[in-house]
């Protein structure tokens, strides 16, 4: 075994804790470098998952014994990569707003890293802004993998793989499913959902009461049923070449009362043969993988597929219809 | 639209002429060059579907009013690759005995060729020839693209890309069905299929009459049952470190009367995530897709990638876990 990657994560939230205890027994990657909104850690030796684990929600890493505390974090996370400290860097931060992470990839860039970065962004409009990016970011010497999670991620991949057998893609359909035993534990996340519901928006969301909330879900049955919702999956396909934006549509089932997803995640993908015959594949994930399974293996993967690409010398953009991920041992 | 991709085809068989099929409506390939054992034809203009489908059973495309006779097809099309004339080369020739691909693959190294070769390959045995051919190829600025039809190939991909859910695989399960109406469209492949059988192997196989295979086909009620079949799948999920290779195993059903599928294909990834929960993705193919359809598409998408690595520099034998075939318009 060659030394491991030494890997950064921006994000101690959620997804940042998942990524560093899916990273803790690999061999091939070492986790070295975090930061969130208030401070920053670095250690040579390795992070473990239980040092960001123990960043309780509002807290900062700056708290924790290997945390320090910075006005600038994100700055200090460029500064280790372009001193050659990290090889990758994980963006695991809310893109919020959304041109949030497009502005932090340009300043790696700008900075002069020549690394990796990856992100796992999920909106149309934030996939764009970053793949505007392409040429500073192929002339920083850099490589950027972006919708790198489970959608877009995972199933745009599947999606670019099952398009080969056709002539024609006429429909990629992207459905999930998530279950969710207390929706008052994400509370934000059914607020938002709720917000995509017909007649109604996000303001009239965020004003409902808790026993709002409770009366809407129960109206029906506790399941929210999501359509047409803006993921780059669309704009991800059509430059890969497989099919127009419009022919892409993701939607899904959350249930807010039960953990069993209501329906399996799944995408189909339509097209005809050479021959003229129309046919669907069909690829389908497990229930029992998490969202952070999903999101955050693929987000790995594809940054060892970077580091690959940089190793070779080759810099740019990348997407995860693009190029395919490597797993990570 | 750039100048499209000059392509060359070996084999005029089912494979080739299917193939053939398959590229006409492309605007980013051109099929100008093929050959089978007889023959061969070079048109720099293009070289039709007719032309190949013209080619009876048993005949050659030098009896084409394209084609011209030679005892070394193979070696004009080497001749054609070093002279700049062909881009890259899809290898549609049954491969019996088991290192005649490999030894073609080698022909084009060491005559010079710098562009792409890429093969649908099933047999691990061969896979592992052609791997090892990785420095001479690599050394001749060349790139082999190995295993790249349905199985291996779209279904191989489908499982490094499922892999990446999992902290560990556990197994990889492909299963495909194959119905073709008419077997002497496919008398290679079915031979070859025959070889799998019990008390039967490949020498057995090619020395059959034609009544022998129909005798052979009609006592199994024209259905091939195939178990732990010799697949390369294993070989080259192993290399791309997904699984070792005792965990993969390919099965199926052929229908060799019959064009319907007695089973769907498909490929399931059995794992087990960070977290400790076992689960299994699943990719399975539309039953209205042939295998003419599985197999070509994926092959052309993997040519496209690997005249992309071969545009920048990059050179060596890849197989279709390794990286995204890319939909060739």
């Amino acid at each position: 075994m060659s030394t491991p990657w030494r890997i950064g994560i921006l994000g101690c939230g959620g997804l940042g804790k998942a990524a560093a205890a899916l990273l803790e027994p690999k061999a091939e990657m070492r986790l070295v470098a975090v930061c969130d909104t208030q401070g920053w850690a670095h250690c040579p030796a390795g992070i473990t998952a239980a040092d960001v684990a123990g960043v309780a929600p509002g807290e900062s890493i700056a708290a924790q014994p290997i945390g320090r505390r910075s006005d600038d974090p994100i700055g200090e996370m460029v500064r280790l990569g372009v001193a050659g400290e990290v090889d990758g860097f994980f963006l695991a931060l809310p893109n919020l707003p959304s041109d949030f992470l497009p502005s932090v990839v340009r300043r790696f860039a700008e900075g002069g890293f020549q690394g990796v970065t990856v992100d796992a962004l999920k909106r149309t409009v934030a996939v764009e802004q970053i793949l505007a990016l392409d040429e500073p970011i192929r002339e920083a010497g850099m490589v950027h993998m972006t919708g790198c999670g489970a959608t877009p991620g995972l199933l745009t991949a599947a999606a670019a793989l099952a398009a080969q057998s056709y002539q024609t893609v006429e429909a990629v359909d992207i459905r999930f499913g998530v279950g969710i035993a207390n929706w008052d534990a994400y509370r934000a996340t059914v607020r938002e959902d709720i917000a995509h519901q017909r007649g109604m928006d996000f303001e009239k969301a965020k004003a409902m009461s808790d026993s709002d909330v409770e009366r809407f879900l129960a109206e029906r049955s506790w399941i929210l049923e999501l359509h047409d919702m803006e993921h780059a999956d669309d704009v991800m396909l059509e430059r890969a070449g497989v099919v127009t934006r419009d022919k892409v549509k993701v939607g899904g089932l959350v249930d807010t009362k039960r953990a069993k997803k209501p329906v399996s995640t799944s995408v189909q993908v339509t097209g005809v043969t050479f021959e003229g015959k129309r046919s669907t594949h069909t690829f389908t994930l497990g229930d029992e993988t998490s969202m952070a399974a999903n999101v955050n293996g693929p987000a790995f993967g594809y940054l060892k597929t970077g580091l690959w690409l940089r190793g070779r010398g080759i810099t740019g953009v990348f997407t995860s219809a693009d190029v395919m991920p490597r797993f990570v041992r």
